[in-house]
């Protein structure tokens, strides 16, 4: 794909949204994640988890956020003339997430404006909702990043 | 620990402020996170990488958002009658995050308070500051959690 072909901030549209994933959520991978990061015994003991309000092993919110990362990085694929994330806001986890589910990502376009002091890029927000295999939504934040102008020198108004 | 010797919400002193973490970054790591859940070029191509805003390889960030976790988990271990977490807000990244580096949090109480809706918890809202050996600051979030009450039935003005 050329650099000019690829997505630019005039081409993205406030309301657009998209699907992608298809995540298998293994245990070997839940207790791997969880082991390195995120140590808290329901997140890696069986007893303990089966007490806990999970009433199982359940995903770290961590890796829940990891994998939903995987799942947009593998959807963009180069797709876009990405100059780096912003941040992130308004993050909650919704749902426990098991060994067992299949993770997909919706991810809606809701706001975009010029940035005064970085007249080549502009910023866009999409709210990013990770659901499972019931359509039910396990996680939502908001993500700003960063994409390059076509036209810099194009009125500060697009 | 006997539970009630944990730290629970009465015990939450606003404005305190702890340090923990020495983690250790490792090129081996960064590659084997971003390569599970990140891999955009940038974090696992040396070529690529030399000729981004980076420079080098450097972390992804939701890498240092897990390798934060990890130092917490650890510094917490038990300590507190925690419920669980509620969410991340006003995560930036500010400086990247190489391999070599050496990562530490400084946490702040930043604010708490009790839940019309849940009697028997608290929220405590933390900011979290990663810092480097040269004390940069690389990442910076909001973390609200939940906090067990000693005394469910003390009023609700504490």
């Amino acid at each position: 794909m050329t650099s000019s072909s690829k997505i630019h901030f005039e081409d993205l549209v406030v309301g657009t949204v998209e699907t992608c994933g298809g995540y298998q959520v293994t245990r070997k991978e839940v207790i791997g994640f969880a082991t390195n990061y995120d140590p808290q015994p329901f997140h890696v003991d069986d007893e303990v988890a089966a007490a806990s309000i999970f009433g199982k092993i359940a995903a770290s919110g961590m890796h829940t956020l990891a994998m939903t990362m995987r799942m947009l990085v593998d959807n963009r694929a180069g797709r876009y003339a990405s100059m780096g994330g912003g941040g992130i806001d308004k993050l909650r986890w919704t749902a426990p997430v098991y060994p067992g589910d299949t993770l997909s990502v919706r991810s809606t376009l809701v706001d975009k404006r010029r940035i005064r002091s970085r007249p080549d890029r502009g910023m866009a927000v999409m709210r990013q909702e990770t659901m499972n295999q019931h359509g039910k939504v396990v996680m939502t934040y908001e993500f700003s990043a960063f994409f390059a102008l076509r036209d810099p020198s194009a009125p500060f108004e697009i």
